[in-house]
């Protein structure tokens, strides 16, 4: 992944504000002011003007014309056209990895979830591991699949769908044992070389993932916020 | 579509580099050197990074850490993983649409698609023409499906699309027929209510597209510029 320089400044504001989006603390709807974040954080106008680009690439905020930006809303409808586009390429990605995989290929992606599984089982797991282990296992398919574009949309779409991890996790921390169960799954189907079980086993997860996020949407409506328009 | 202000200055710019790199002015792998275009269009430095990140965005330029801008590659591996993802995202689009639409919404995108016909049997149909209207198709569509997720990813490949069609219609004007009959056969299967028979007749279209951008890219050995790394 080199789309962007991670030691970028702007990268590095992206960064700091996309955080802020996905745990919540900047909600839905809100208003990102240029010069108040080139202020707070001591860095130019115009490197704040680079980092919200960056930010409306990966969905998390969308700039309006003249009026500048705004954190992106979280209705059910958005949450449903996440989803939708998200399992969409996540299917072609575990279908592109099942093709063209080698038993070699598979170790990195089972060690991977293995991992993330036994995180899981702790006492101790936290939302953040669990969003980062799920990255972790999508990065090792990517190098077997070989689709750059792929790859950049995936990556272009993972804070939208950390934020509504987030808030599911925040909400009922079994979410996270359940998370487990396809996880291992997902797994199971892979070893056993079950090609059309993997990509059902990711449908399902990524479906029951939007069905708990339209949940958690439910029980907290500030956070349906509509977009400025 | 509001994901960029049309009347920004950085859009203005990304748009006449975009241009550039679409019809071939600018070639695979020419470095995009940021204080060049800001003299030669008398602007600030800052916009012409704001203007590169939307580039990078749309797929036509890669920006490396410490290296810059470079006009994204177009090997016979890179074209092949750009038309997967699209093919991938058009079905996804025309499924969608054929689920949602009623009578009334298939009117704007039967007119789209004949008014393109007639232009392709015109004698002065110009590469252009056919790239626009073929956008003009699509983004009938939007309004039915009704995913912004969806609708950015696809806006996002086209002008990356539209460079491989550019190269094609350039080397062969006789595929502007060849356009035409996947079009009437689009707009045939859409009267007909063949949900799947669309979905087929798309994938055909771009499996077809595909097939000739990597014949022209054969014939011109020059193009196929490995981006630097």
């Amino acid at each position: 992944m080199q789309f962007q320089a991670p030691e970028s400044l702007s990268e590095q504001i992206a960064q700091h504000l996309g955080r802020q989006i996905i745990t919540g603390e900047l909600r839905p709807g809100a208003r990102i002011q240029e010069l108040k974040v080139a202020g707070d954080l001591d860095v130019s106008r115009g490197s704040v003007r680079e980092a919200l680009l960056i930010l409306e690439r990966r969905h998390l905020i969308r700039i309006y014309p003249r009026k500048g930006a705004v954190v992106s809303g979280m209705t059910p409808e958005l949450v449903n056209s996440l989803y939708d586009i998200y399992i969409h390429l996540l299917r072609m990605l575990a279908d592109r990895f099942m093709a063209a995989r080698t038993a070699a290929d598979e170790q990195p992606l089972l060690q991977a979830i293995n991992q993330l599984c036994r995180r899981l089982t702790g006492e101790q797991a936290n939302v953040g591991e669990v969003i980062d282990g799920g990255l972790e296992i999508m990065r090792t398919c990517y190098p077997v699949v070989n689709n750059p574009y792929l790859e950049e949309t995936l990556e272009n779409f993972r804070p939208a769908i950390s934020r509504t991890y987030y808030m599911v996790l925040a909400d009922d921390p079994e979410e996270m044992q359940v998370s487990r169960s396809y996880f291992q799954r997902i797994a199971e189907r892979i070893e056993a070389d079950d090609h059309q079980g993997v990509t059902e086993a990711i449908r399902d997860f990524g479906e029951h993932q939007r069905e708990v996020a339209l949940q958690a949407l439910a029980r907290d409506e500030s956070l349906t916020v509509e977009p400025a328009t």
